[in-house]
């Protein structure tokens, strides 16, 4: 088959279609022809050497695709070849064939192409474990989303919308805010206008949020701590403005009960990803076939141009996520 | 009733025993002539104007008794004047009488004195909470408990042996460390001899411990993330050592997947703590009764002398409870 394969010379690489073997599927397996993919953020860290993959994992970039299943393993039940399905994946999504546990598999609704099924595991996925199974998301709770603008922030905002919440969001841009808006958040702040604590104290009539999901980490810490409500929570996802935090204040912690939680979706075990993907899809199946749940396409590009759609993510351009086209 | 008063002048203050007006039982409560009161820490504290009673709670310091029903609240079913019951309180411990919601309440099992029963509820409910609740405690796990010694964590060890885990524990002496022995502990560090950090790797196998009982704060934060294993959670029940942390590494706490829980007991609303107390006593009151659990005494003394009582605390010199007898 062929992948996007990577030639390292010295600090520089090259991203290049070639032949490499195709995955064969095993017991409670099934093989996928992708025919689409996405980006993340982690595709760019795997690049320069970091974030490498599970043990076990395919070595080839990509964490999500989506694409029709050609060949169904021994002990698989309720899947035939022609299925169009989606999936998170350990690796390897950057490719013309995948496999993964049969239990990973979200059979996609039939409105839904391939490249929006694509654009649906890691950022739905991700919103949907920190939100409700980290976060501890009730019907009625306030919820701040930093980077509403983003994969995890757009899919986080149209969850708690239809799990019967408010939410608060963070971006850089009017424009930013005015797609938050539309996905159904309640109100929005320009982070370059200065702290959000004074919004979120308005918005919350002083009591804050209970769940915070943050992408930033040190330099936010204190703020988001200083705007949650008693049993609040911030679930931290990032540190893209940096991991070594000062001044944490433990006793504002202990007073209001407060809890940091890191977390992160890749290193977690099988057996937790295919329990986080039935609830998720249990939830999220008829809203998607229905359209309450939209999955949010920045661009879609053929994957010869992989270079191309790594450059756009590098450069922070996209809102929602950048789909490869899986070609012949 | 008689209870402990308090008089203020300038810094310092004095306690004395006087006439105050006696609570009555309104629906759902019970009234129970207090027999015998424990000592906190908060008591100390709310002494010196920190850590004020919650909205509608007793002036009154002491935050759990032991003593017989009186009065039995329109609506309460379940108990009859004389039973012997032990229960955690908003305030209002040091004193002859005292009110409670009957679902606060837990039944003393024959074989304990109400001296033992006065031992029992803020740590035993403290431990519980944190290890359990908050901490997700699950059998077969290793929980790290600071300040082994001390009332809630001889609580914890005992709590964590009963629920087939494995303890280790800090304190500050030998003595300190057989007394946390004999009640189950697996291994003991005495943290004048350095950081925590290689005795936890090596009794762990390098993998960590799951749970962390933490009352020191600040200055041990790094190390107990340090101490963690993957998913682990430190629950902060103190902030002895200060409360100001710095360096706190975000990048540990995400590749990790680590949660860094503050909590305090007091504070809670009368649902959570009768829920909380429901459970407890479900799990706790047969092995409080075969002698599987056995609340920790450090000394009992007469409630008049409730003065040499709070010195003896605020000197650090208790392992265990210091419980008072409320005579007539």
């Amino acid at each position: 088959m062929k992948a996007v394969l990577m030639h390292k010379f010295g600090e520089s690489d090259v991203l290049y279609i070639g032949e490499t073997e195709t995955p064969k599927a095993g017991e409670g397996e099934l093989l996928v022809r992708v025919r689409a993919t996405a980006l993340n953020r982690a595709d760019l860290l795997q690049r320069m050497g970091f974030y490498p993959p599970p043990k076990g994992a395919s070595e080839i970039i990509g964490l999500e695709m989506a694409g029709e299943v050609v060949e169904v393993g021994a002990g698989v039940a309720g899947y035939l070849s022609g299925d169009r399905v989606c999936a998170l994946l350990p690796g390897g999504g950057y490719a013309q064939y995948a496999v993964i546990p049969a239990d990973m598999a979200m059979p996609l609704p039939e409105n839904l192409t391939f490249e929006q099924g694509a654009a649906i595991p890691e950022v739905f996925l991700t919103a949907y474990l920190n939100l409700v199974q980290l976060g501890g998301f009730q019907s009625g709770m306030d919820v701040l989303i930093h980077a509403g603008a983003s994969g995890v922030g757009t899919a986080a905002i149209q969850l708690v919308r239809e799990l019967g919440g408010r939410s608060l969001v963070t971006a850089g841009s009017p424009e930013k805010l005015a797609r938050c808006s539309e996905l159904g958040t309640t109100a929005g702040w320009n982070y370059k206008m200065g702290s959000f604590v004074p919004f979120v104290e308005e918005q919350t009539g002083g009591r804050g949020v209970n769940i915070i999901l943050d992408f930033i980490g040190a330099p936010y810490l204190t703020d988001n701590l200083k705007s949650l409500a008693m049993d609040g929570r911030v679930v931290i996802i990032g540190t893209m403005g940096g991991a070594k935090a000062s001044d944490v204040d433990l006793g504002t912690i202990l007073a209001r009960r407060l809890q940091v939680i890191g977390t992160a979706l890749r290193s977690r075990s099988p057996k937790q990803k295919a329990d986080l993907t039935r609830a998720f899809w249990d939830f999220a199946f008829l809203r998607f076939a229905d359209g309450r749940l939209v999955p949010i396409i920045d661009s879609v590009m053929d994957w010869k141009d992989v270079s191309a759609a790594h450059d756009r993510m590098a450069a922070n351009l996209n809102t929602g996520k950048i789909v490869l086209r899986v070609t012949d």
